[in-house]
């Protein structure tokens, strides 16, 4: 069976994905359409507005064969890493395509721009450094970089969605994977967008028309498949809420004000002293975005503090993901979902798979896994106990089989 | 100026307490009363009812003169630190007088006790050893190995207030402090008690009638001064609640399903793997009673539990302790609140004082009092996020100055 992977967060799944699904299997002819989809955290350091069940579900419902979880260690990470886990994990898979969306569109500047990349390495990390050195943030300073290093560029890497296809580019090509890759271009929609203007329209977008007081019932079904809609009502109605950032301050709150700074300071992604801007900050805020807005300066930007921020609140400490960054290949496949297509690509699969399938937790697990079980349970802390329970229980069942 | 110490919760102040004050002025003449009081959270391992500033106007507008804090280190320990910090403090303090209420009533049976006990200390000790060995909690055993060793008791130490009462005598004779020993009869209640049958009714049964659905007010006001009943009537008004452990449940179950159980193990009062347990029942625990309930045995009892899950709560550990519990002497007197007299007595003090006083944090906080600080933001975690801020202003504004 030929098989396209897809890498997603489905926060919800939306027209414009049900567009990606469609295009890459008419494109590469796959018989298997496989999403690697992150969490309960995603990687702008956000929660994901319903859980990872439900977001399966809205996938399965919408074309894709195969679900497979995205471990947190690689979700909530900049995009080189996360592009590293999405990679990896499709090739344990036996993937031979993936396909993106992109501000691009087009395969050939990807490449290019790898190649350039490649020849110049030394001098754009030098610079690359000195601007770092100088103050600017990461996104800044290697946009700055590349501007020096290579005058001419082929591909805008200010684009989002370009970014993060670059950076599975070149994951595939430096651990040169039997991989082919395509892209297609994002469409009617920017990655930012907070207004619904057409029926395809960003998550984000529609995350913000969710949360309104009086949302729209017609601008946010217009741009959702009906299934989306379905999985969003019934989780709410199931447990309460939709997740966000707020539902979690107090937890937050809580964690950092016992926390000495010696001990933030071992949390992934708290760096350069901020552990003390941090304790200082933690009386005064009065809210998430507060508390964003107080810290928030040109070094550390909004999605910088955020994945800073998921890592306190999950307590995920630098000692924890460091020998797993340097992983070569994935340890275990985690089966979140399929249908009958995608468990008969599985069946296939089974004799010649790189790293063993998981889909229930066990008392001995990988320490990937023991992080990822942690971190659901923090993810369904904001609901009353007794929903808490229910939804836990969820993740040692093991995966959603949805017959079509 | 003749000082007379009382080591006391107030939690909340009642007739009782009332009683003890007048007749420990009586017995020892003393031209002041000083309060040790513990801070945010109790010996039993719970949280105050109201906070620590509360309760110092309860004890000020009472009879009491100046109001120490007994620091977390050890308000929330077994009966021996606990005496250990409070009779210190008093040291520190100059003060030449302690009155504790017993059982017992009489302070022979104290002396008698010490002495047969320091006669016979390493029998006892061998003895209490093979009991613990055996299985028993530390307090059947103690009360075992005594039995075995002193025959003829000549002091209950099966009454709470006994054996508290002894670990000042001990703690006084062992370090050879200059303190006179005093104490008077408990009257007309068990510490244990749970219902109201007089005007001098335990702390325990007065907040079991307060935290009713429907608590009669006649018989909480009957058992307490009026300028207790208006103050925990203040409290609750200022900021919505008198404090529970149910109200901690949620960060106390956050906290541990984040946590390893190896970093559990660090935690004070986590011993003899019970981080297993507490990890396996962290979901199927409904509440804190039920977890409880679910963890105790006869050997956790129940207030090792609670203290346990005090430190739990405010992640103290073992290692932030162990130095403290070496102390001699006290690092700092922690003022809380006094009166004109009791701020004389200070000013008296000053020269000759054995520790700096303290009313105010600073950026430079010696370790102990840098606990307290936490522990306070802990401790207010429940309340609205606006009331913690307010709240917790008071704790760096200095202690409460009452004019009379």
């Amino acid at each position: 069976m030929k098989s396209c992977g897809l890498v997603v967060e489905y926060n919800p799944f939306h027209n414009g994905h049900l567009y990606h699904v469609k295009e890459a299997r008419k494109i590469t002819q796959a018989d298997v359409i496989i999403a690697i989809m992150s969490g309960s955290f995603l990687q702008r350091g956000e929660p994901a507005i319903v859980d990872k069940y439900h977001r399966t579900k809205m996938a399965l419902q919408s074309g894709v064969d195969l679900v497979i979880e995205l471990p947190y260690a690689f979700a909530v990470q900049n995009s080189r890493l996360f592009a590293k886990g999405a990679v990896q994990l499709l090739h344990a898979l036996n993937s031979t395509h993936i396909c993106f969306g992109s501000e691009s569109g087009k395969i050939d500047p990807f490449m290019t721009h790898y190649k350039h990349m490649k020849q110049n390495k030394s001098q754009y990390q030098h610079t690359l450094k000195s601007l770092l050195s100088q103050g600017l943030s990461f996104p800044a300073a290697s946009k700055h970089a590349l501007e020096i290093t290579l005058p001419e560029l082929s591909l805008d890497i200010t684009k989002p969605n370009n970014i993060l296809g670059f950076s599975y580019v070149k994951e595939i090509l430096d651990a040169n994977l039997p991989i082919q890759i395509h892209t297609i271009k994002r469409i009617h929609n920017d990655y930012h967008d907070v207004k619904i203007t057409n029926s395809i329209a960003s998550a984000t977008s529609i995350r913000t028309e969710l949360f309104k007081e009086k949302s729209s019932q017609q601008a946010i079904q217009s741009t959702i498949p009906q299934t989306t809609h379905k999985q969003l009502m019934s989780y709410k109605k199931k447990v309460g809420i939709w997740h966000h950032w707020e539902h979690y301050f107090p937890y937050l709150h809580y964690q950092v004000i016992k926390m000495s700074t010696n001990d933030l300071a071992q949390i992934e992604g708290v760096d350069e002293g901020i552990e003390h801007r941090l304790k200082r900050t933690a009386t005064s805020a009065n809210s998430f975005t507060d508390w964003m807005e107080q810290l928030k300066t040109k070094r550390y930007t909004w999605t910088r503090l955020q994945r800073m921020f998921v890592h306190i609140l999950t307590h995920t400490t630098k000692q924890q993901l460091e020998p797993l960054k340097e992983l070569n290949k994935m340890p275990y496949i985690r089966v979140l979902g399929m249908n009958t297509i995608g468990q008969k690509y599985l069946n296939e699969q089974r004799n010649r798979r790189i790293a063993p399938f998981i889909s229930r937790y066990s008392s001995n697990m990988h320490p990937l896994l023991a992080i990822e079980e942690k971190v659901s349970r923090v993810y369904y802390c904001p609901l009353p106990h007794n929903k808490q329970k229910k939804m836990i229980r969820q993740e040692f069942r093991g995966p959603i089989i949805e017959r079509n």
